[in-house]
């Protein structure tokens, strides 16, 4: 019988990772490793022999194992965070990411492996791992120490790029090669597509949970949630992204909803179980003769992690402002790779674009690197005290100058006032534009099924592409006005701060005024013919192109007012929904 | 790719079954009715089309969640409750399953079914639905009245018989015929296995857990409990018992545990999750065309499970000394079937011993005494009470005349704790004689490897079996002399109530110590027969047997201070745990 064979292997699973983590719990060592460690010794190159029947339902689970972490991982996720977080997460996220992809590429070209293994290593490499690094700093009681979290911060950086370079992999591995254009291209709809998602998810997923969540039932807002879970995970597949992308997406959606606590709650064993399944999975997948054949490549990546990120991390720290010392505990925290890395390695062998050694070799350096990242954190004060011993003076003074310099030019009182109202400004004209390019697309995406319904009704295939793009156009203006008046906000703004009286003297007010007229209106038809080249394909003749902009403005004119109202209301309810669940969840 | 498709099925069930459980709890109908809806919705035989591609894995995931249900119920199970559990619930149990079998039995002929068919329909028809009877009086706010209490004590007793009616079912659809010694060998080998495994379980189980349950980790626990669960599940398989079988018993092994509720806790969500899927898969079959085909026998069978519970419970209550009220109450709650009967009609297919229709049919039968129940309930008390109108004054003070009677019969003051002693330690005597019987059942049955084990050391067949049957003998010593002490404790008991001064005269004493000696001498001799039946293919000659006698005899002399010592340490452990648990979770 199917299901006697799966529920042995479920059984011999759990039995053996129960067992092997207890031992790992004894010895101090993160759960994960247990996991890995229980599937290499189930797995089917070992002794004494293989205990798993049915690999394939196996691994069909271990997929869920993946969903549900990135969905656990996009519940921890907030945008309030992310727009907390600091410089330091920046910088020291981007120069980690992109020397660890370097230094992964150049070791595969070292070991003349193929380009797009070269390539997944660098990836493989780039991400730290979440889980490894809470645990080892909960086991060593510094969680609360600043450079956790600053260590936290990079993590939630590095969560949005890891998810970028998922996207861009799957890209390049179909497409087969790397172009820059292409890079641009995919991070472009990426982020307009995250956009987008955030947006209308915030609107309607914490309103759909809220409203289940008044029944009191557990189970029907569990099943509510694994629904849209899966549900909007499949949606993003079938625009050809990567199924964890929407899991992490609609689970930092969640995360802005009032029952964060309660789904967090309820989807935790789940996860706990599919992950295990998974780690358990990856462990099957650990052959002894490949890790003896590939030992010196693992030997180096292992020790290219722990040097690369210390160095990328540490340097991205200390060039944002932090001490010497607190830079150098960053790093050392960063420095190993897991669960993301996994994942990376399982999408190469998914897509068919990597040799099967990578795989094993990942699980290897990750598990090496998992054991160390304990005795580096710990190591990182002393090191810190000796490397200041060792230190010339004069190079000392060189970086506390730096500190004071760095200082200076932080923006102070008003003018940080002023830099965060530009910065609110600037979000919100990209966030609407964002959503304007992104119902222009949509538009054209759908058009040839639109113009199908319109068939029977508008012959002429122009009117048909009028009537689309009139429609797009129609419900993009609350958001194309919103974000001219933002632009004329803005405007205002530069203009008041740039032209000055000592410079334009009596002209003053009338060049401020030109300019606050000019920018929006400048801007605004620069995006009007960004948006007609997005939307070509569905572009009608001129003639009846004009015939639409009288009638936009027309509809302008009449319903300015009423655009507005619809566009705040939108806006007034997407910040309650972003505030509340930040009040109710206490972050 | 495999893993998409079944992403795809997953995401389709848990929203629309999402969707259909709002709208069932809009109608207060129980979520389960949901389920089995949404699965109807999604299912091959409706419009638009078939949405689910693997059913295949969507069916192994179905058995996860009968396994975890049962689980579920096994953890709400509780050997005290059963203890409490009152004459009411055993008398309305019994005589609710005997007749409904019969019924079901009756019906299945009528129609000219097969009579394995007519079996299972009987079987199906046996047990009432926990999950549905506790949301019918949980939305009526009924659950604290004393007729709920009397339900939820059949309920009780109800899932052991339903556990030994799937065990015999098994049974008898493997060998294909019913004969009344072979019920009696599988219900006697059933009863054995569920003591030997709840007294090994319960020493053992609770312990792990809560060497487990220091280190704090939800997930440790969690992957702990389901490897027991499953690892049970799959020995109980192994011996040719049903898994649902394994699930119940170490469910209520672990119900005796410290841990319990946040075992309850962590397992609820995966088993929401796996039950949601269960419940979906089941209307997955249904087949319109079916339904309307066989909408007769649904029609009598529908109208068969109301009349035959509320009738059989009503009845058993009343015998059991319930007011008419109140008896009714209980049987108009009781007239349902529900995820049991899944259970069965499930076995059946598996088995592959009944026709297609017969599922389908259960399906509808429960769905619509699922609805009719809340109905019911509140209609009981009407009923009653024009019930009362009705009777002839003369039936009515028989009945009454009844309960005085079964008041006056009662064992009260000092007799009622005299019968609660004996009760005592008629259970104390049968525990340690199952366990004594269990060791020789299982030295016969591992007698063949073992043999292998001694060859190199002791070549002659006779002194091997001797060996392994003095070995079993030797284990089995700490609880044949407990059997002896209770059995004498019972004897003096029984010998100092049964022979009275007035009757016996001046022998009253010679005769009651001669009772007190001849009746645990007379059973141990008997029981002694009874293992040497039991253990024939591993018996010595009876020279061997001698020689094992007279050293059992030197040992018992010597060391018998030290195996009760044993003995009593275990039961203490044993009744350590079981008030532990009791009085940490309250009940």
């Amino acid at each position: 019988m199917h299901a006697i064979s799966f529920i042995q292997d479920l059984a011999v699973i759990m039995l053996i990772a129960g067992m092997v983590t207890i031992l790992c719990h004894r010895f101090k060592q993160p759960v994960v490793l247990g996991y890995i460690i229980a599937g290499f010794i189930i797995g089917p190159h070992t002794p004494p022999f293989a205990l798993i029947h049915d690999e394939d339902t196996i691994k069909t689970l271990a997929e869920l194992g993946v969903i549900f972490l990135m969905f656990c991982l996009g519940l921890e996720f907030s945008l309030r965070k992310l727009f907390q977080v600091g410089a330091t997460a920046f910088i020291a996220a981007f120069l980690e990411i992109a020397l660890m992809i370097w230094i992964g590429y150049q070791i595969g070209q070292f070991f003349a492996w193929s380009n797009m293994d070269s390539l997944f290593l660098g990836a493989i490499l780039a991400i730290s791992s979440t889980t490894i690094i809470v645990k080892a700093l909960g086991d060593l009681k510094m969680k609360q120490e600043r450079f956790a979290q600053l260590i936290f911060g990079v993590l939630i950086v590095e969560d949005i790029l890891g998810i970028g370079i998922i996207a861009l992999l799957s890209g390049i591995a179909v497409s087969g090669a790397v172009e820059t254009g292409e890079v641009f291209a995919t991070v472009g709809k990426l982020s307009l597509f995250m956009i987008v998602a955030l947006v209308i998810g915030i609107l309607l997923v914490p309103r759909l949970l809220a409203y289940v969540a008044q029944f009191e039932s557990n189970e029907m807002l569990l099943i509510t949630v694994l629904g849209l879970c899966f549900g909007f995970s499949l949606l993003v597949v079938k625009l050809e992204y990567s199924m964890v992308l929407g899991a992490f997406l609609i689970g930092a959606i969640m995360a802005e909803s009032r029952q964060l606590e309660q789904i967090e709650r309820l989807v935790e064993p789940v996860r706990d179980l599919f992950s295990a399944i998974f780690f358990v999975a990856i462990g099957l997948l650990i052959d002894p003769a490949v890790l003896v054949e590939y030992a010196w490549p693992i030997a180096l990546i292992t020790l290219a992690v722990i040097l690369g990120k210390v160095i990328s991390c540490g340097t991205g720290a200390f060039l944002a402002g932090n001490d010497g010392r607190t830079s150098l505990r960053v790093g050392m925290g960063l420095s190993q790779i897991g669960e993301f890395s996994f994942i990376i390695a399982a999408l190469g062998v998914t897509l068919q674009v990597t040799s099967e050694f990578l795989y094993p070799v990942a699980v290897a350096v990750s598990a090496l690197t998992t054991l160390s990242t304990p005795y580096l954190i710990r190591a990182a004060d002393p090191l810190a005290l000796r490397l200041a011993g060792w230190m010339p003076d004069n190079l000392a003074r060189v970086f506390g100058l730096y500190g004071d310099w760095l200082r200076s030019i932080q923006p102070q009182g008003q003018s940080a006032l002023l830099m965060g109202m530009i910065r609110k400004i600037l979000l919100q004209i990209g966030v609407n534009l964002a959503l304007v390019v992104a119902i222009f697309l949509a538009s054209a995406w759908f058009a040839e099924s639109l113009a199908g319904y319109l068939q029977p009704w508008i012959a002429q295939g122009n009117l048909q592409k009028a009537l689309i793009w009139g429609g797009a156009l129609l419900l993009s203006l609350p958001f194309l006005i919103a974000a001219y008046r933002k632009l004329k906000a803005l405007a205002m703004l530069l203009a008041e701060l740039g032209v000055r009286p000592e410079q334009a003297g009596r002209h003053t007010l009338r060049v401020r005024r030109a300019i606050a007229e000019l920018i929006p209106l400048l801007s605004l038809a620069g995006i009007l013919v960004l948006l007609m080249g997005l939307s070509a394909s569905i572009l009608p003749t001129i003639e009846l192109l004009v015939v639409i902009g009288v009638l936009a403005a027309g509809l302008i004119a009449l319903l300015w007012r009423w655009f507005i109202r619809v566009h705040t209301r939108m806006q007034v309810a997407l910040m309650e929904t972003l505030e509340q669940g930040s009040q109710h969840n206490g972050h």
